[in-house]
């Protein structure tokens, strides 16, 4: 791509500085492990001042979870939105949108475990936001199938296990390893082609 | 099958009584909302007796993980060895080793996302067992690749992307749900051998 379309995350998604040092000490001690005094000390405000803008600790973690998962869901609309209307296209701008959030900030991303500590209101709204992610691969991926051009046993779990091996990605990504964000992606983009029963062998 | 294979996950694993009530504590409250206290209440035993076998928290989580990766180590080494030579069914009885684990005590599945928790030497052990579970997939794709069964762009990456829709079962997987443990371990065994480049369409 000559130009980096919009729902490539190419610049990390960035916070507010009260959350950013929440990023910074969730990484260092694990959410469980950080009380909220340091994360205060870290940006330099008092603990008060800090409640004023997140009520506790499960405030700050649901503020981080909303940004990132809102996020995911924009950019793989605006990724299917971009692709016209080839099923393989689509599926793999979708795959690739989500694919570079995952790299971008895998430290964001894997804030995603801590979702069944949200208490149950807040845990069901970031689960409608999740919600809406599956559903823009859950069309995509019904429209192939409905053209002829995927076959799947069973929709909702193919949706699954795509979304499944792309959660995974933060737990081994490494900055500046091997692999560019880039290369992630299009690998993906290609996995998730495979899943959905396009021959893929005769493109090498 | 008309005889259970001793790779398939049919009786859930189980623990010693501290170990399953730890188990029930961690399930209602996770992991940190936990106190050891509590566990204590429930098996019926006090404190100190319970820190004569677990000396703190982590050790109970670490026998708990431990025991748990180990089964799906040993399990996947199993139903490797019992395939024969035909990569694509070394690859399908592996992938349902590991699924049927996933469905067996999801509760359990669960647990590893509290892998980071784990102290330096701690997390290591467990690390070294996923590497073996990891090894096993890694040396049959790699066998199929060589015999020209599959086609892949990048064995670690394809190993990691079977893995990573496999750990994802526990997520959203519920006993008594519409599809059965054997429904989903054969459909994930046959996104597997996709994820390697078999073309299925015409098996169908």
């Amino acid at each position: 791509m000559s130009e980096t379309p919009s729902w490539w995350r190419d610049e990390p998604l960035r916070f507010s500085p009260i959350l950013e040092a929440a990023i910074a000490e969730f990484g260092a001690k694990g959410y469980h492990g950080t009380p909220v005094r340091d994360i205060a000390r870290r940006v330099g405000v008092t603990v008060p001042a800090l409640y004023y803008h997140h009520a506790n600790k499960e405030a700050i973690l649901l503020a981080l979870l909303d940004g990132v998962t809102r996020d995911f869901a924009d950019r793989a609309r605006a990724a299917d939105a971009d692709a016209g209307d080839d099923p393989v296209r689509r599926l793999q701008q979708v795959v690739e949108s989500i694919a570079s959030g995952m790299t971008s900030r895998p430290e964001l991303a894997a804030l995603q475990s801590e979702l069944g500590y949200l208490s149950g209101e807040n845990r069901e709204r970031q689960t409608a936001v999740r919600d809406e992610i599956e559903a823009v691969l859950t069309a995509v991926i019904s429209d192939g199938v409905g053209s002829g051009d995927f076959v799947v046993d069973d929709l909702a779990e193919t949706v699954r296990a795509v979304l499944g091996m792309l959660q995974w990605i933060p737990t081994w990504y490494q900055p500046g390893g091997p692999s560019s964000p880039a290369d992630i992606a299009l690998r993906y983009a290609r996995l998730a082609t495979r899943l959905v029963g396009v021959n893929d062998r005769a493109r090498r």
